[in-house]
């Protein structure tokens, strides 16, 4: 995606330096960070300067690369399994983490030129995923649309498109009128700081809402339709996503609001039968306690916004029922949040 | 309520002098501020360092026993007329002054000591309803129960004991062991900043969680009964309350959880026929962009929290319709959310 009129990935692989777009700079600086060993792309991970399930294989992958690139002659096999194993520990719940240092692994048995093209490959899988649940879901939306999204499932969480947003920006393109209504998305605000950022950057109106607006606008008849990204689906369509997209969802039935959820098919995990065997991340308090800004001088402060004294409770997630969620759009087309349907994405020729 | 061991109203008047609780100061610092002229009272309310329905109209009933207080000799009246006039502008919008300056106005024509008389009784009645409303309001409250609110409509914002929050503090007296999830209410966070510091204060266990966690915590039954505030109340039951409001009685219906609101009489506008009547006031963007708290030294600053250049919609309230009421705490008992039962708070002896 573009910003400041040049093209973008949220992370890519030239020669044997990875480029990465630092998210924890992002909204008030864009700055582009370079990896030249594996252990750097390794500690961008960790730390989150990289975030989002897609971006975060994508990195992965190319550490995985950069590492056959860098192993000594003698000792190689020890480095490699070093090197793999330090990969695979900078953040372990990532699914699509694991995903692509496998493929990288294997594919790096035959050279390092191998291990290379092979993590381009997976960069390149995951824009295309992202690009075609755009050509998708871009069908759900009508010239005019003013589209509510939630958290940020943008081209920052993945390589190039996103999920929820890949739709909105290729009805953008074909020349659709549409307005983006952004919920903050507390308490880390990536709807505010991450999806503001991208639209702006894509020159697509929109506003920033508080997460406490959105049943009003809807009730106002003012949304058309709702679609948001997938932490996890679950085999029977349960939606594992950013905590209150659970009171979006019920907010957008009570109001006939079509609720879509953009996913690419690694996101569902046909090993879970069903939302209740999802546990919810609880994080710490102080992600609600404390809120990180610029002041009007560009100076960069943590202040608490809440009263000194009280506690936070922090759930990262929650769970939203496939019956609340009208379709899942997917790099394969939009099915219904069911397991046949489901199934049918991993059994069928798409 | 107490502060530190101490009883404290919201606001109160000895001699000639109001002294406020500066509740712009909240939640960093508790600082009482002396008006000893009714200007500075004005000043006061207009500044919004008192705030909330039932606090304003005391404080202006205050404001106008001070005029007739100061009132020199020769130019009785017209020093008085000047001032209601003065008194009135504060804040346009709020029906609780305009009641307490016609009440103390036209006392104040005996003496200023009549006036002076009045003004404490405008505030001894404010505290009696909210009393009151707590008194009814905690027969809906079990030993055990998790209750959850959403803004402020504590103590700070009446005179004392406050609406929603009332029926919580009679019943942590009387011994019941009550929990509340406080709605940190984006984007201005009175929940956050003054329901959590009120309920600190009183020694109430309870959590700030973000707004986005409602659902979620419903869903797993973890909230008994909800209870909120109210702008107005139209003759037909609809609410106007704090935006996100709606969007919570919507939650609340979808998992059962009695929904309440509590009010004193003169919240109920007779004149407003439907919620459909009433204006929803737009606020500044600037509400949700930045926010303000202090830094871990303890110094204050404003912050950007949103996507530069990215722009917000504000709207302040929103209409909850009858239908998703369960029930109308008033300081005459409770009623059913429809226009009988709140006629006949007004023609029935109650």
């Amino acid at each position: 995606m573009q910003v400041n009129g040049r093209e973008y990935r949220a992370v890519w692989m030239e020669g044997s330096t990875v480029f990465m777009i630092d998210q924890n700079e992002l909204p008030f600086e864009f700055k582009i960070v370079e990896a030249h060993q594996y252990q750097d792309t390794c500690h961008a991970i960790r730390t989150m300067l990289i975030r989002g399930a897609g971006a975060i294989g994508a990195a992965a992958g190319f550490a995985m690369a950069q590492a056959f690139l860098q192993a000594p002659k003698k000792g190689t096999k020890e480095f490699i399994l070093n090197a793999r194993y330090e990969i695979e520990a900078t953040r372990p719940t990532a699914r699509n983490l694991f995903y692509a240092v496998d493929r990288v692994f294997r594919a790096g048995s035959g050279s390092s030129e191998h291990a290379v093209i092979e993590a381009q490959d997976i960069a390149d899988e995951d824009a295309r995923d992202s690009r075609n649940i755009g050509k998708y879901g871009n069908e759900l939306i009508k010239d005019g649309y003013s589209i509510c999204t939630h958290c940020n499932a943008g081209w920052l969480a993945f390589v190039d498109y996103g999920t929820a947003l890949s739709p909105v920006y290729r009805a953008h393109k074909k020349g659709k009128n549409v307005f983006v209504y952004v919920d903050e998305t507390r308490p880390r605000g990536q709807g505010a700081r991450l999806t503001a950022w991208e639209l702006f950057h894509a020159g697509i109106p929109h506003v920033i809402i508080p997460d406490n607006a959105t049943a009003s606008l809807m009730s106002q008849g003012k949304i058309n339709i709702m679609i948001v990204g997938a932490d996890r689906v679950a085999a029977n369509g349960d939606l594992a996503n950013k905590i209150g997209t659970l009171e979006k969802a019920i907010i957008a039935r009570t109001f006939n609001v079509p609720f879509y959820v953009a996913a690419p098919c690694s996101t569902i995990d046909l090993d879970c039968e069903s939302g209740s065997h999802i546990t919810i991340e609880e994080r710490e308090e102080d992600e609600v306690l404390y809120q990180k800004g610029i002041d009007r001088e560009g100076e960069i402060h943590e202040i608490l916004v809440c009263s000194p004294g009280s506690h936070a409770f922090n759930p990262a997630f929650d769970i939203t029922p496939a019956h609340l969620i009208t379709g899942i759009i997917t790099e394969k087309g939009i099915i219904k949040p069911d397991e046949r349907s489901i199934l049918s994405l991993f059994t069928e020729n798409k």
